[in-house]
């Protein structure tokens, strides 16, 4: 966490979150008011969230990773533009009246949480991607992989797989083993910085049997991505240019 | 910056950055052996790097950012495969005989960072892509500009611009404007927490005359991409499937 991450929520009176996440930092938070729903309840967290700003207490939404990557950050403008709040950005604004002041705290996203447990997979053009079918329809999902894979990005996968969402991944695995060798360096981190973290890397072609659930970032290399040892990595073209 | 990377830099005796960064800090790094070079002496920097950890001192090869993301990790790697150097991953590994142990410590990457201060933009499916064409072939770039714009993905740019590069910025935006409207909302972060930070979303057709330069990040909305007052966001898709 930042600094100014734990500044914000040591200032905030209320915090908001997906219960797990509000689990994982209660002794940081104790005696504070806590807004904590589970899985699907994002829009009532975040209505709940805006209704205590606007009373007038400083309210600390908080995610995993970062807050602005498939995360709340979005759905608190989304709302606020939808009920018409006025909302400021920075600390130099005053807040307006009947209005709301927001600051995104950025923090370490999952991409690079998980690319740094593998080495190095990150360090040229990639393209994040989630599976999950819920709120975006699968032929636009698919398209993206498609595309993705045929410019040759190295492909960050969110959300591979759940208890009811169980095809997905194997499906991308096939449209991306169209332009990409079988054995193209593939990385899997589960629970990144958590208890139970497990750090693999495996051949694209092994990707549907492997162990992912929802909390697994899965990392498929370009073209050039390459292993040494217990590491992957991508090269940034350096080697073509330079001896070394 | 994260509480591990402070202590990372404080336990290492030896410092290796672009000098740009081992200026911004100086206070934390005093009595410190430093290795800084400039631009394009990156091979040079890690190599000397490399040198100081197998001499036996620790050390810390500082990026802005996140090291793992279009920075100086992946070289790391791509020189210890090249030399044959031993490599240790985690901290429960013993020190290999000859050789190192990595440890890539995760940071604030310059895409979240810079979509902090938009607002939301990067909460769905986004590309990361380089303009730089020093390392990397522009037909490579320009397949990948296609391939992102085509498939609706949130763009993010990086390397818009040099004195050098000056057209590579408005091919891009041509290329774009294929498939996604004139006024989609176009965020463009300089020096982002840093001084003479500026933040200003503009439609993507101005992006060609915007106010750009290599320390400029660029991120173009997707087709669903929205502004509100000041902020630029990207609707993961709760207004479809939740009244509010």
């Amino acid at each position: 966490m930042t600094r100014r991450a734990g500044a914000a929520i040591d200032e905030a009176g209320v915090i908001a979150g997906y219960t797990t996440y509000v689990d994982l930092i209660q002794d940081r938070i104790k005696g504070k008011e806590i807004i904590a729903t589970t899985m699907k309840k994002e829009v009532d967290r975040v209505i709940a969230a805006i209704d205590a700003a606007l009373s007038g207490k400083k309210c600390a939404l908080i995610s995993s990773g970062d807050p602005g990557i498939y995360a709340m950050a979005g759905l608190v403008l989304e709302i606020c533009r939808q009920k018409q709040i006025p909302v400021a950005r920075t600390a130099c604004d005053p807040v307006p009246e009947n209005g709301l002041r927001v600051e995104v705290v950025p923090g370490i996203p999952a991409l690079a949480s998980a690319a740094s447990l593998l080495g190095a997979p990150l360090t040229h053009d990639f393209a994040c991607i989630s599976l999950s079918d819920l709120l975006t329809p699968w032929d636009v999902i698919e398209k993206r992989i498609e595309c993705a894979a045929m410019a040759d990005f190295v492909i960050v996968i969110f959300n591979p797989k759940s208890r009811k969402r169980n095809w997905q991944l194997q499906k991308a695995m096939e449209i991306i083993l169209k332009y990409r060798d079988a054995d193209t360096p593939t990385g899997i981190v589960q629970n990144a910085m958590r208890d139970r973290q497990n750090v693999s890397i495996i051949p694209l072609n092994g990707l549907d049997t492997a162990d992912v659930d929802m909390l697994t970032t899965v990392i498929v290399g370009n073209s050039t991505s390459n292993t040494y040892l217990d590491f992957m990595y991508t090269p940034r073209g350096y080697s073509e240019k330079y001896d070394f």
